[in-house]
């Protein structure tokens, strides 16, 4: 049966994004973003790897497990543009015919069968359908026209700590994470609670659930706790047996 | 069942290029390459397109449907590369285990429920699973390391063509085409009948057939004739029924 699967997973992401919350809608953003990629025995790593450590940046095609689409949706409201739609195919929406994205990651290193990232924009348990080097001679076409993307606003956030926060995030190496995160404004502008001053808001972020605040154009980091595992568990969707 | 399905191909490129020999390794080498994409009816086109003709560049996401792999293969020779070998997820080698390719086309219109393209490097039939704008700001990294396509000599021919050759081409515009296709040199440097100057040699670009040969190299292209209908469609391959 195995041959006549259309696509298949070469691997299972292992991300510092831990829910959908929280996670970037584009890579660059969080520099500071961890992720790492372990071949499956059965695509002989040893070899199909070959090469590919020489490369600054790999294409990673995701599956986007966490759809839970039923039913075709022709246009999307990008965040960034105040209520205005777009086709989904002028769009990376995650929510299309094939739940196939399009990733660009930073490649630290190679050992062995796994592949140490930066600059990802993807949450934990993302099953990869493929891998391919970036090759800037293809890939590259900094005069290309971005469409509607050139009239979306950045809505950027200021992020302060309480003291407290602050101690956490140090202990834990946590600072840049979590300021490069909670900058970009997590909140969907179209939800009314969660855009209200003083919400409680929280992401989890490696291990920890990140606990803060907007009010004013400025998130405040008020805690940072060691998440409980069934907290953990609860948020992950599981990936679909064929991909597997 | 429909939803159900992993992947779905939102419709089927009609290219310039009637096969694989002829079809170029990267798009921006022929620009005066031209396919074009209809979106299926139940994408509704008239609105997951809006806002797309906006943009000077797209991703296609194809599927290899020209793949006869039986099992995994984990490196592959990079014809510009002398023999050396290079592990699949360090090429953008179509034959992998989600065959998925990543493909920059240039948007040069939008009509109706059809896009048109040139800059392809895509084979006639084949289905597209996705369509992303490129969004520079995201995509373009011209500093990123080129790895092992640096060291990859480009191997170029000189193209000519017979005064016969010369005025078909002319009358059927088709002399930019095919002095963009032959300079890259299509053959396979591991087939050694294939090499051999003077071979009679021909590739189906538009509803022509190209003949020509290679010696010391220079391309001479010998005559340009309409391909036979059956001639067409014996080089065709069936899309698999799961991506209907």
């Amino acid at each position: 049966m195995s041959d006549r699967r259309l696509i298949r997973a070469i691997g299972v992401l292992e991300s510092c994004f831990k829910e959908k919350f929280g996670t970037p809608r584009q890579p660059q953003l969080v520099p500071a973003s961890r992720a790492r990629l372990r071949i499956k025995p059965q695509f002989i790593p040893e070899q199909s790897l070959k090469g590919l450590s020489e490369f600054s940046h790999v294409w990673l095609l995701p599956y986007f497990h966490l759809n839970t689409n039923k039913a075709f949706v022709s246009t999307i409201h990008p965040p960034r543009l105040k209520g205005k739609t777009m086709g989904v195919f002028a769009s990376r929406s995650p929510h299309r015919p094939s739940p196939i994205g399009l990733s660009l990651a930073r490649l630290l290193r190679v050992e062995g069968d796994t592949l140490y990232f930066s600059e990802i924009d993807l949450v934990d348990g993302t099953p990869i359908l493929d891998l391919k080097p970036y090759i800037p001679a293809y890939d590259s076409v900094p005069e290309a026209s971005p469409g509607w993307t050139a009239r979306a606003g950045a809505r950027e956030l200021a992020v302060e700590f309480s003291p407290e926060a602050r101690e956490q995030a140090r202990r834990h190496e946590l600072e840049d994470l979590v300021s490069q995160v909670l900058r970009q404004d997590l909140r969907n502008p179209r939800d009314a609670s969660q855009m209200r001053d003083g919400k409680p808001l929280a992401c989890m972020l490696g291990d920890f659930d990140v606990r803060y605040e907007v009010r004013e154009g400025t998130a405040r980091v008020l805690e940072i706790v060691p998440a409980p595992e069934e907290h953990a568990q609860k948020r992950r969707v599981p990936v679909p047996g064929e991909l597997e």
